[in-house]
């Protein structure tokens, strides 16, 4: 088959918000044939990710930054249209590090097969996506959640936030969000968050007092910045700070101040914990399930906030990310 | 008996650095009759600890401030001069939380004998004190101390980080100190660390680097501020930093940055706990038997800086602990 792709290269390395000198979109004809164990891939949607400002440095992390002149790297979902592999089947729907792209020749490492009975696709980049396996794992297994436990969750109405409170919930614990908007605090309310603050308008460190006054036995923590150390001054003894991510400072050029009050690990006999999700990989099936059943049963509510615009959009949507825009997971249909 | 004791008192808390506002030294009539269960004690040596100036801050924390008008809070060792409980008798030596006194009359609550014959009474209040229990049990409980660990630690050559580094090389782990000046570095290679950093004119953060390529296992740190940042960026995966102390910026009267490389932990999937050696107290017995025992086989050497003065010495004593004048455990000699 002959394809003409148009993907989003990486053509500099941004400081501060990426803007448009930091990117290159252009076409490109895929090779008409496929490889051994090879698929060609219609992606239908993109992920868009917090985690991708930290791809975009020139630094040692997790996993290696992204190169000048590679495509832009990212999470989708899509159709088979072609397979070199017993593995995948044309009209197969895919999950993938396919790239900002729209076409994707992909070498299937990494790609999974999604059940559109189960949900939709943007929900398979969502809750029973990388999202919903970070706040599952982080959760239970970083923040080893106990019965009876005061939760506390930060960009509570994101991708992982959503989840990670809504699993909080299901086992019974009482959850605080911390959202940015009356919008989103009540979204949060009416999903059956248990408190849900702005910390647009409200004082979180001493509303955090008022809700939580015997503390916070698992702080799970999307933000950082003046938001963790709040968390910080309230935690309870023995409390687990779950380090998922910190998209307030993601596109601060210089390395922003830590938790001033991290000494509250000593006071509370604390702990502080980073995890990546890559590393459960293998229990993401685990995962799957108990997501795709809390679906089912109506205790979780999948929500995605899907933008269109195509490829060509995706520098306008990441943008989006960083401004809040999205309630649930931010998805960019191609 | 008719006792006048001279005691230190706290007049008024300080912004900073303790000055002589901050204390009243007078002398005061001891009771001539003791009460149901106490002894009358003849102190001879107080403890002069980093946590002190955590005392003085009159705010929520793992232990109630000292109040103002209060003897200042001290664990010191002495000679039970009379006792109204079977407990003690006259002439046993003991170590307790006495106060910043010559002589103190005790409840007997927290107090516990010590034997000369295993150590000094200025080993009693180091290696065999509350600074050995908080090397042992936030080395080997908190930090879970491994075969084969890289471990580094803080203050290396003070009252705690010298046990601690001891103890990981007694379990044959590579140590790595970080002290103030030439000469603790020499006696901490003496005393067996692998590498000594001297962080008044070396570069901790390249110098890491070089001397742990694999990175740290186990970060013991007293010391906070910048030499926590240089440890943080150079963990191995799965670390454990122990958050023992902050003595950095206990001074510090606004609240001071914390850690900027705090998200190493996700990096790294790394850990930050924080711990209070009192939560411990059931177990000391276990930890005062292994570090007695390394001391009796030369694989431990306590130290200890005594200082003179007296009573009356101790408000230069406690500033000489932030200057770092003491290597090993600073005691005042009553």
């Amino acid at each position: 088959m002959s394809i003409t792709a148009t993907s989003v290269y990486l053509a500099q390395r941004p400081e501060g918000l990426p803007d448009e000198s930091t990117w290159e979109i252009r076409q490109h004809e895929l090779p008409t044939e496929l490889n051994e164990s090879e698929i060609l891939v219609k992606v239908n949607y993109l992920s868009l990710d917090p985690a991708m400002r930290g791809w975009l440095n020139d630094v040692r992390s997790y996993v290696p930054p992204v190169q000048i002149g590679e495509i832009m790297r990212a999470l989708g979902t899509g159709e088979v249209l072609e397979s070199n592999t017993p593995n995948f089947s044309p009209g197969d729907r895919v999950q993938g590090l396919f790239g900002v792209t729209d076409y994707a020749i992909s070498d299937g490492r990494g790609v999974t097969g999604i059940d559109l009975d189960v949900a939709a696709e943007p929900t398979w980049l969502g809750a029973l996506g990388m999202p919903g396996m970070t706040g599952y794992f982080g959760l239970l297994d970083v923040g080893e959640l106990q019965d009876g436990d005061t939760v506390l969750i930060s960009a509570a109405a994101g991708a992982v936030g959503s989840v990670a409170g809504q699993l909080a919930k299901a086992r019974g614990c009482r959850v605080i969000g911390i959202a940015g908007g009356e919008e989103k605090c009540a979204w949060l309310t009416e999903i059956g968050f248990d408190e849900a603050i702005n910390y647009k308008n409200e004082k979180v460190l001493s509303r955090l007092r008022e809700v939580a006054p015997d503390g916070i036995n698992v702080f799970f923590d999307n933000v950082g910045g003046t938001i963790l150390d709040a968390g910080l001054a309230n935690l309870a003894r023995g409390a687990r700070v779950v380090i998922c991510g910190a998209i307030s400072t993601y596109n601060d050029p210089t390395l922003a101040p830590g938790p001033s009050r991290y000494m509250s690990l000593l006071v509370f006999r604390a702990r502080m914990q980073g995890f990546v999700v890559f590393d459960y990989r293998d229990r993401y099936p685990e995962a799957v399930e108990a997501i795709a059943a809390h679906i089912s049963n109506g205790s979780l509510v999948a929500r995605e906030t899907v933008v269109g615009g195509g490829v060509r959009g995706f520098p306008e949507a990441l943008l989006g990310l960083f401004q809040g825009v999205n309630t649930g997971k931010l998805v960019l249909e191609i």
